[in-house]
């Protein structure tokens, strides 16, 4: 981005003024969390490289405030490509998204005149990851957890401040292997439990809904979990997190639950899978499953596409992708191998617990 | 696609009833046209694989009429991934995108019934080919010529047929081999010379704007010749072929003309380039261009995305995608090397001739 300094050492936050130095609010609370959730995850892959490959890293720090850490492991033993991102950003919504956002908005921005009403300023604070192993056997695993507020409306400095969160963990292997794919959801289960137990079977299903590439019928691997940010939540998750009150203990509680959950999830799979032998035609299958994740990627994912139109920094929105891809012209594996079996399972989602 | 008739042996028409049997009219002109720059497409690919890889040939036949021809050539020493599909396709189009269609359209449909005018039948048809070869000195080529046109109007059966076509042909190289590049544009120019050298300079910047990969800033490859179907002429070229006669006489020409333009064009730099020796580096880099490919066609290349959308044949809309492709972090080639001057190009777009 024009006017960022680049490859600067990260500071110790990217919160503006007073707000970096009162630690108790729930956007210094995010940013330690999502940044935190970065340093751990990283340092377990570069654990399983074994002290080879490790993460390059470029920070990045706009004028406006706010900025990100790029963190970025590529051609390791284990891990094909792998990158940590984090992310704080001040901007400005319309005032139409600022009313389509939530429910109560439509109200506040009536009450503060309507259609006249000019801009919201936002801040919205993430971390975001991809993982590509090297092995056809050791899943890809992406997770993604995000908060989004508003500032008070500048026609109402008295207005409640909104805020949202969402995110999601999920596996995307080449061939199924029941244990590990097992074991991942029981882990995204048992943190969601934690919280409510409606949670898992509906971030489940909402991962499977997410995650299609339409134009194949096909997910894109076999979930996990995700929710969504805006006015996507139904109108009884929203009630669970209606006062402010409750949205500032339990947000960063959930966010960091779940990010927390991700090492114990996909870690020991990465363990079991990362020397597993394989042969010339296990990798052609995987280099096939990697083309579909692409497609995902570019044509559905709404980070990605939001991030290509808006124009981010391309090289972090874009770090997603696998190192490398295949397109075989009508490839269709032959009923009943394992390449089928995982094929049937993306297009057939399964129950997992 | 769901009732048609896969891997039939193609008919020698896709065209329906009477339409097939009166060999004058435009639509037959142009599917014969197609068929036959089909053909020689890949026998002179298959002449330069030497007997060894071959294209495979998928013909599909929906019941409403029309059909299409995939032919796909894979994994062969000179060509990685070729393939050129013809197509013939009956369909309705609403009565708002034949207002939008073209100026004149407009007062039909006004005269018809205007906003209560019913749907539009049509007809399109068309050849595409992009033909990725395994050398990274030896550019990957894409060509795609076809013809649109509207049925009378069911509520004006008297009201003149509209049609349009469109196409281009363009080169995408890793590395800019001057006289090849040279060569390439400057068949292109002299097949639009022959028609009116206002064309050349215009489909050339017409080429340079659409191969634009907006979120890079970079163009997919050097360019060559496109120009657009539907409203998107200017004033001047819709006046050079106003009436029906002229769109019946200069129609089949220049699209045949260009479609013919391919083989010179193209064949003998791919004659010099298929044993050019390279090393690891080159190949890297040849992935991360294909890379590119891959980011224009799945985010910005019209016939993709409404593909996507519409649910035509996926395997004949993805069969564009390279075989391979490969995507680096932040790669950024060395100031002066070969592949900085490369994209430079993409960055810059040069005059050739």
């Amino acid at each position: 981005m024009e006017g960022e300094t680049p490859e600067a050492a990260a500071p110790a936050t990217f919160l503006r003024g007073e707000e970096g130095a009162s630690p108790e609010s729930a956007r210094a609370r995010f940013e330690r969390v999502i940044r935190r959730v970065q340093a751990e995850v990283c340092a377990a892959l570069e654990a399983l490289e074994g002290g080879g490959a490790r993460f390059r890293e470029d920070a990045w720090t706009p004028p406006g405030g706010g900025g990100g850490i790029s963190r970025v492991l590529q051609g390791g033993r284990v891990f094909e490509k792998a990158a940590v991102n984090v992310s704080l950003v001040y901007g400005v919504m319309p005032p139409e998204a600022y009313r389509a956002a939530r429910p109560d908005t439509a109200a506040v921005a009536a009450a503060v005149g309507g259609e006249k009403a000019g801009p919201v300023p936002f801040f919205a604070a993430g971390v975001s990851s991809v993982i590509h192993p090297m092995n056809p056997f050791a899943p890809t695993m992406h997770f993604n957890y995000r908060y989004f507020e508003t500032e008070a409306h500048k026609d109402a400095p008295g207005a409640p401040r909104q805020w949202w969160f969402g995110g999601g963990t999920d596996l995307t292997p080449s061939y199924i292997i029941e244990e590990d794919v097992k074991h991942f959801h029981s882990v995204q289960k048992q943190v969601c439990d934690k919280f409510d137990p409606s949670f898992y079977p509906r971030f489940k299903k909402w991962c499977d809904d997410y995650f299609y590439i339409k134009h194949r019928g096909e997910r894109r691997g076999v979930g996990g979990i995700f929710f969504d940010d805006l006015n996507d939540y139904d109108q009884e998750m929203l009630l669970h997190f209606a006062t402010e009150l409750g949205s500032l203990r339990r947000l960063p509680f959930i966010s960091a639950d779940c990010a927390d959950s991700v090492l114990p999830a996909y870690i020991p799979i990465i363990e079991r899978r990362k020397d597993t032998p394989f042969t010339e035609d296990h990798k052609a299958w995987h280099q096939l499953r990697r083309g579909r994740y692409v497609e995902f990627n570019l044509v559905y994912d709404r980070g990605t596409t939001f991030g290509l139109k808006t124009g981010g920094r391309i090289e972090s929105i874009l770090v997603s992708l696998p190192l490398t891809a295949r397109w075989e012209y009508d490839h269709k594996p032959e009923v009943g191998t394992e390449e089928w079996k995982l094929l049937d399972t993306c297009i057939n989602p399964k129950e997992w617990i």
